[in-house]
C-alpha cells in the first residue's frame, strides 16, 4: 500500500479521520499517489491501519468532497488528476493557491470546520454526463456555434429556461423576455444600464451582502427595509420613498422567510401605485427547498409587469459554469432592446448548447432531484447532531435552505459565540453580517448562521461537537 | 448520387456555383443528405453536373465557410449534423434562425455577398484540437474545476496572457494586473466602475461604433478627436478637455492607420500631464497584421501606468467563447481592488482551462499563423479582383486588418456607391456608418468599406465582378 503508511496518533487534537484524510491529500499532493491510481476500500485501509470502517469512510468522504480523489461505481476509489497542483507547489507558483487566494471566502485552513452559507456540495454532479454531452455537442462543431451568438442568448436555451421556469417556478413568460448573462452580477449590471441612474433601492434587512455591495458601486440610494414574519414590510416599503425593491420571497436569504401571498399582493399593489415602480426578485436557491410545498414565484403573481426575475444555475448546476438569466417585464424590455440590446452575449455559445442538452435531456432534474435528498439528509443530520442543545439555543430557518440559524435563549451575543466557535477551530459567521445600514434590529447580533452545503457528515459531527464543546453551558 | 441530382439554369440571375451550393444546403436542411454523408469529391461532381471543376470547387468552399460540410484531410467532404435545423425548420420553430434575427448584422439573404468588415473566418479553426482538449479537460472534472473561480480571472491563464502579451505585443504588466471577463463590451462596463461617473472620453473619429454605444450608455461625454495621418492628433486632444481617451495605435479601425512611436508619446505626454488622466488601448486585432513589421502596443511604451490594455480572443479564436482581457495600470487596481473585486468573474473555469492548454500548448500561435496567411491570401486576391479599377478608385487601409477602403477619385459620394452596389446585391459599408459626433471632416461621406474576412474567394470574385458592373465607368 504505497504511500498509505502512516504513523497515527490517537490524540484529542486531530480526529483519527483527519489525519488518515491530511496524509493521503499530501501524498497526492506530492505527486506520490498518482492520478488514476486506486486506492484500497475502505474495509481493507481499515484493517490495513488498525481503525474503525467509519474512520476510513470519513477521511474518503472528505478527500471526495475536496475532488482528490473520485469514487467509481462498483470500482472503487481512484486519485484524481490533481498533478498540476504538485508540480505549481514546487515551483513555487501554485496558480491554484493564488486562486484561492482569490476566494470571497478563503480564510480555509485557519479552520478546521467552515460553516459557510455561501457554499455548494459538487460531489454529487453528474460530472460523466456533463462531460458526455459536451462531446457530443463538439461532435458537430461548426463555423456557425463558434460565431454567433444572439446578445440575449441563444433561442432555443432561452426556450428550455421558459418551460422550465413555467413549469418549476410558475413564471410567465416568453423566451424574448430571458436575457442570459454571465451570473448575476452582471446580470444586475446590465440591468442598471436598464433602469438608469439614481435609482432608490429598499432592501431586505438582513439581505445577500453581494447585492447590497453590488447597488452600491452603483451609487443607488439604498434604504433597509423592515421585517416582520411575513418579510418585508409594505408600509415600511411606502414610506422609505424607494423606486425599486430587491426581494428574495421564495425564501430571504438569510432568514429563510417564505412571504406569504398577502404580502405578495401588497408588495405588487405598492408597485402598481406609481409608473417606474419594480421589484426584482432574486429566486436564487428555490430550487432546494426540502419542506414543505413549493412556493411559486412572486412573478407568477403579476399581472402589471412590475416584476423583474432573476434566476442562476450558479447552485442549481455548479458555480464555475457563470449561467444565470433575468426575465424582463415587457416595460424594460423596450427599453433594453432600444438602449441595451447591443451589448455582447457574456456567455459562450457552446456552454448554451451544454446546458440547453443537460436542461432539455432531464438530467437538471434528475440532479435537482439527487441534490435535495442529498442537502436535506445533511440538515437533518445537522439538527440530530445538534440534540441536546435545544435547551439552550433557538433554532430558526428551518426554511432557510442550505444553512440554519440558532439563536442563544440565554441572550448570548453573536460576537461571543463566534469567537469561542473560532477558538475551537470553528467558523460560524454573526447574523449581523448580513445586516445593512445604520438602523440595526434588536434582532440583530443575537443569532448566529451555520451552513452545510459542501460539509460532509464526519465534518458536520465534528464540528458541531466542538460548538457544543465550546458553547454548552453543562460541559 | 443521392440528392445530388439538380437541374442547372446557365443564366445570368445566378452563378452556377450558386445554383449548386443553395441545392445542396436544401438537401441537409431538408436532412435527405444526412449528418456524417460523405460528398462526391469535386471532380467528380463536376463530371456528374457537367460542369467545370472549379465551379464545384466554389459551391463546396460555400458550404464549408457556412459548417453546412466539411473537409477531412485525405478523405473528403462530409456533411455536418445539422439534424436541428432541418427539424426546427419544419416545426415552424427555427432557434437558429430566431437566433439570426438576433445578429447584429443580421441583413444577409437580401445581399448576394456582403462585405460586412464585423466577420472573421471560422472554417480553418481547429475545432478537432479543441475537442480534444475539452475532453482532456473534462477527464479530469471535480468539485475544485466547477466550483471555485477567482474574480480576476484563473490565475495559470492570466499567466499565459502576460507571457502571450509580453512576447507578441511588448505589454509589460503581471498577471495580478489582468482581469479577464467575458468579452469587450462587459470590461468596459466594469471599467465604468472603476474610472466612475461622468469620465470626458476622447474618441478617434471615425472610430468602432460599438465602443461608441457603449460609452454613451454609461453617459460619458464623447469628444471626437480628429486624426491626421498620424492618426488622434494629441493637440486636438489637449483642447478637447479630455479626462480618457480610447484609441487603437496599432491599428486605427476602420482607417487603419499605425501611430508612429512620436504621436505615441504625444498622447502618453498628455496623459501624463494630469493626475487621473488615461489611455484605452484597444488592440482588437493586430493579431493579424501582416503587412510590415509588427508594431507594439502603445502600453510597452507607458512607464507612467497610463494605459489601460484591452484585448479580446473573440477575433483571433472565436466570436463564440467569449474571453477577453483587460490590463489595468497600477493606480486603477488599487481602486479595482477595493471597489469591484467583488463582482464574480463572467467566464466559465472550464473554458478558462481550455484557452489555457490551448495557448500553452502552440496551437494559438500555430493558428494564428495560419489565418494570417488566409487572410493575406484574401487581402491580395480581392485587389487582384480589384484589378483594372484603380484609375477610378483610389485603395487606402493596406494596413487596415481584414477590410480595405476604396474612395471614388472622381468624388462619387458613398450614399451613391452603396446604393449602386445594393442594386446588384452587393453590400458595402460607407465610412460615414463609422463616423461620431457633429462635425464631419471633408473626408467623410467618400470612402467606403469592404471587408472580406468571411467571403470566400468565389464570393470575392462574384462580389467585385458585380461592383465593377455597378461602379464601372465603363461599361
Amino acid at each position: 500500500m504505497n504511500g498509505l503508511t502512516m504513523t497515527l496518533s490517537p490524540n484529542k487534537e486531530k480526529h483519527l479521520y483527519e489525519q488518515i484524510y491530511e496524509h493521503i491529500k499530501l501524498e497526492i499532493r506530492k505527486g506520490k499517489l498518482r492520478s488514476g491510481e486506486r486506492l484500497p476500500s475502505t474495509r481493507s485501509l481499515a484493517e490495513f491501519l488498525q481503525v474503525s470502517r467509519s474512520t476510513a469512510e470519513l477521511a474518503y468522504e472528505q478527500l471526495l468532497s475536496e475532488g482528490y480523489i473520485e469514487a467509481r461505481p462498483y470500482r472503487g476509489y481512484f486519485v484524481c488528476p490533481v498533478e498540476e497542483l504538485a508540480g505549481l507547489a514546487e515551483t513555487g507558483r501554485d496558480g491554484r493557491r493564488n486562486a484561492r487566494e482569490c476566494r470571497e471566502t478563503g480564510k480555509e485552513g485557519t479552520y478546521v470546520c467552515d460553516f459557510s452559507p455561501n457554499t455548494i456540495d459538487m460531489t454529487a454532479f453528474p460530472y460523466a454526463t456533463w462531460k458526455k454531452i459536451t462531446k457530443n455537442i463538439l461532435v458537430g462543431a461548426n463555423s456557425d456555434m463558434f460565431t454567433y451568438s444572439c446578445p440575449k442568448g441563444d433561442y432555443a436555451l432561452r426556450e428550455t429556461i421558459t418551460h422550465y421556469l413555467y413549469t418549476s417556478r410558475g413564471v410567465n413568460c416568453s423566451p424574448e423576455q430571458i436575457i442570459i448573462g454571465a451570473g448575476n452580477d452582471y446580470l444586475l449590471m446590465l440591468l442598471e444600464k436598464i433602469l438608469g441612474r439614481h435609482v432608490k433601492i429598499g432592501m431586505e434587512n438582513p439581505t445577500y451582502k453581494k447585492a447590497y455591495r453590488i447597488f452600491e458601486s452603483f451609487a443607488y440610494p439604498i434604504l433597509p427595509i423592515a421585517m416582520d414574519d411575513s418579510g418585508m414590510s409594505a408600509e415600511a416599503l411606502r414610506q422609505s420613498g424607494a423606486e425599486a425593491a430587491y426581494v428574495m420571497p421564495s425564501r430571504q436569504y438569510p432568514m429563510g422567510i417564505v412571504m406569504p401571498i398577502g404580502r405578495r399582493m401588497e408588495l405588487l399593489k405598492w408597485a402598481g401605485e406609481k409608473e417606474g415602480r419594480y421589484l426584482i426578485e432574486d429566486d436564487y436557491d428555490s430550487e432546494f427547498r426540502f419542506k414543505g410545498k413549493p412556493v411559486p414565484s412572486l412573478q407568477a403573481s403579476d399581472h402589471l409587469g412590475k416584476v423583474i426575475y432573476i434566476g442562476t444555475f450558479s447552485k442549481s448546476i455548479a458555480p464555475a459554469i457563470r449561467i444565470g438569466y433575468m426575465v424582463l417585464p415587457e416595460p424594460l424590455l423596450e427599453i433594453y432592446e432600444e438602449k441595451c440590446s447591443f451589448y455582447s452575449t457574456t456567455v459562450s455559445g457552446i456552454d448554451q448548447q451544454i446546458l440547453n442538452e443537460f436542461i432539455r435531456n432531464g438530467h437538471f432534474e434528475r440532479h435537482l432531484n439527487r441534490m435535495r435528498k442529498i442537502y436535506r439528509d445533511k440538515h437533518d443530520f445537522l439538527l440530530s447532531e445538534w440534540k441536546g442543545m435545544e435547551k439552550q439555543f433557538r433554532t430558526l430557518g428551518e426554511n432557510a435552505g442550505l444553512h440554519l440559524l440558532f439563536q442563544d435563549k440565554c441572550g448570548r451575543r453573536e460576537e461571543e459565540l463566534v469567537r469561542k466557535a473560532g477558538a475551537v477551530g470553528v467558523k460560524v459567521y454573526g447574523l449581523s453580517e448580513f445586516c445593512v445600514g445604520q438602523s440595526k434590529s434588536s434582532r440583530e447580533g443575537t443569532m448566529v448562521i451555520l451552513g452545510y452545503a459542501s460539509l460532509s457528515r464526519g465534518q458536520i459531527a465534528d464540528g458541531i461537537q466542538r460548538l457544543k464543546q465550546a458553547w454548552g453551558h453543562g460541559i
